[in-house]
């Protein structure tokens, strides 16, 4: 009965995004492969304590439905944050989501007709093409430059194909770390309103940043209603909330929100009265301060581990912010290929290969390894280790090994 | 840019999930539309004593990402559950989803390709159908009957058509509350074999039964493989937990697990240690007598307030448990454009209509009424005031109000 699976099925066991959560589960790994904050910085105690006060506080039904759009005291705590961001937003231009995965799914579903022209970064989010590929888009890839997306490929495409969405990580990307200069943020705005595009502007690591100037986001630069952005609490409080949003017009907020009644009805309300509660009781300032400390310690452990230890051909960039350092190795070699042959087995050190970050799964030479989710030794062991066994690897090809 | 949204967008507007949930925010409405539990009811002190265990006991890594099928203790108390019930379960045939709309969508996301034959019971779960909508099936309805589907009006469809899947609500169904007798879940399963077809068998209620014998799921009947069971824990405990299940075989769970990835990532790992918590420390069983208990009573309320009140030519079922009762009037009677004109604006009561509960929009005369939102006074005074507005209505016809 396999034939029973419709093809997004069979398309889903291709993603990969089972593998960077699936290989985080041994003990001995140094995983550099999933996107996992550092847990010593959850804010359990004052989290545990918020829970507790929605529980007995009594003014919320917090068990019962609610609005599917979310908890309004949170929609009207993120819209000020939002607002000092620099995004002008109010509480009804935003719904409260399952972490800004749904959102991606949510989205993809309101605007994707089967055949549709979507464009992504090269590469991009893999958990977003796991969303896209759901509904059945046809992918146009634009390749990443150190500021961003090149735009004179963006127009290309947008010339010689109609194309409903752009798909992009402005900050910190995932999986690069690329920040979108303001120039290009300008750039895309306009191409997007010459060809009358839709603008997904996903932003999880936005206030992840820990050297350099905050950019605009692209949505306080949209003149006509063309940008839906997502971001999360995922990376700034913790992923276990599983809480998201999506902002942006009305027209958007009021069709997604119809769709989510689809998809799972609605999220769940006594988590977002906790967060707000949170909000209200603590500095979320005062936490991003700790968590940007932290991380950037990180960062710079792996960044300096690597470039000490990596063989001729390989290179690292160093990231402003967010939670992944790109790594690009000699064109002739595959990282998936060494990951499954050599780095998992021997070194039991994990990353995300570049493979499954580009639709068209046509780069190979490359990879994401977060930097945020393994403490400081583990990073720097991990790093010297997988740097030796990439040098073994091009002095010894994998692919050589099986004639000798 | 309205033709920016996919089509999937446009036919959600029509679904009617939106409006039953927003009929309830109305502190004078009297709801009979909203599947609301009563919330006097949810164990308010037992749960937040669990999440306090469960941010305080340190054993769990609440806010991490984690297995993206969800905690393995809930998982395996809930396949001891569902073993007990009569179903052998294991943890491994379980995935936790978003409550079992999600696992709805999901199930419907791995099945369903555009035009694919999908089976509905008429009247049916709009929520269903609203999940169903976005991937595009053929439905086929077959007729309600008081012991279930129409076995001969299955029969033939799936002689005239090819069909993938036949979605059914067995116990106390939703809308009608009608429980499918055991020779016709007998025959169910035979004619799903022949005609080599899944059964998605929803059962969001089975646990709420208040008079008679309970009768064995569809999948404890099933020899090969082909039932997908859903559950809830949004009707015995509370909703806002947003916590429901999908079980099946491995191929079935692997497969449902994956789309999740895409969906959402995985369910919140911290209500799982929470729920599993409640469940170590209280009695299910003896929550579901006190539910069982105050929805009988309530049940009893409306349909012995109906039977007193409703005009000639209507009728009112007497379900043996669940959360609904299936009011029916004339073939001249439109249910949908009474409440719109009357008995929203004028009584300010809500029911849902029987239209959007058929994917052909094609019964008119009939609306689903919920007895667990409202207290018993509340239940005895709407409908009162509902049979009025409908004798009202039968003695001078809405359609006629224009003429004069």
């Amino acid at each position: 009965m396999t034939k029973l699976f419709a093809e997004r099925t069979i398309k889903a066991g291709e993603a990969g995004i089972a593998d960077a959560f699936a290989a985080s589960n041994d003990a001995n790994l140094i995983s550099f492969a999933g996107g996992f904050p550092d847990a010593a910085l959850f804010p359990n105690a004052a989290m545990g304590a918020a829970f507790q006060h929605a529980f007995t506080d009594g003014s919320q039904n917090i068990l019962q439905y609610h609005d599917n759009r979310g908890y309004l005291k949170l929609r009207e705590q993120l819209a000020a944050r939002l607002t000092d961001d620099g995004t002008p937003t109010q509480a009804d231009d935003i719904i409260l989501t399952q972490g800004a995965q749904q959102a991606i799914d949510l989205v993809a579903r309101m605007l994707i007709n089967p055949g549709d022209g979507l464009v992504v970064e090269a590469p991009t989010y893999f958990g977003a093409l796991g969303a896209f590929d759901n509904y059945g888009p046809t992918y146009y890839e634009v390749p990443m430059q150190s500021d961003g997306m090149d735009m004179h490929a963006l127009q290309k495409v947008l010339m010689a194909h109609p194309v409903k969405m752009i798909y992009t990580i402005p900050d910190f990307q995932n999986p690069t770390g690329i920040v979108m200069s303001l120039k290009k943020r300008q750039e895309l705005l306009r191409l997007a309103k010459q060809y009358d595009v839709v603008i997904l502007e996903d932003s999880p690591y936005r206030w992840l940043r820990f050297t350099g100037e905050q950019l605009p986001t692209l949505q306080s630069l949209d003149t006509d209603d063309r940008v839906i952005s997502l971001g999360s609490f995922s990376k700034i409080l913790a992923p276990g909330l599983r809480l998201g949003w999506a902002s942006g017009g009305k027209r958007w907020i009021d069709a997604i929100a119809n769709l989510k009644n689809g998809a799972d009805l609605e999220s769940p309300f006594m988590t977002m009265v906790a967060v707000s509660d949170y909000l209200a009781e603590n500095s979320l300032d005062d936490h991003l301060v700790q968590l940007r400390r932290t991380y950037q310690m990180k960062k710079d452990a792996m960044v300096n581990a690597l470039r000490c230890n990596l063989p001729a051909g390989f290179k690292v960039n160093d990231p402003q912010g967010g939670f992944f350092v790109w790594l690009t190795g000699p064109a002739d070699v595959d990282m998936g290929q060494l990951l499954k042959d050599e780095v998992l087995p021997h070194e039991n050190i994990a990353y995300i290969p570049s493979r499954n970050l580009y639709p068209s799964k046509s780069v190979v030479n490359a990879a994401r390894l977060n930097f945020t989710g393994e403490d400081v030794a583990a990073i720097q062991t991990g790093a010297a280790r997988l740097s030796a066994a990439l040098a073994q690897a091009v002095v010894q090809p994998a692919t050589a090994a099986g004639l000798s």
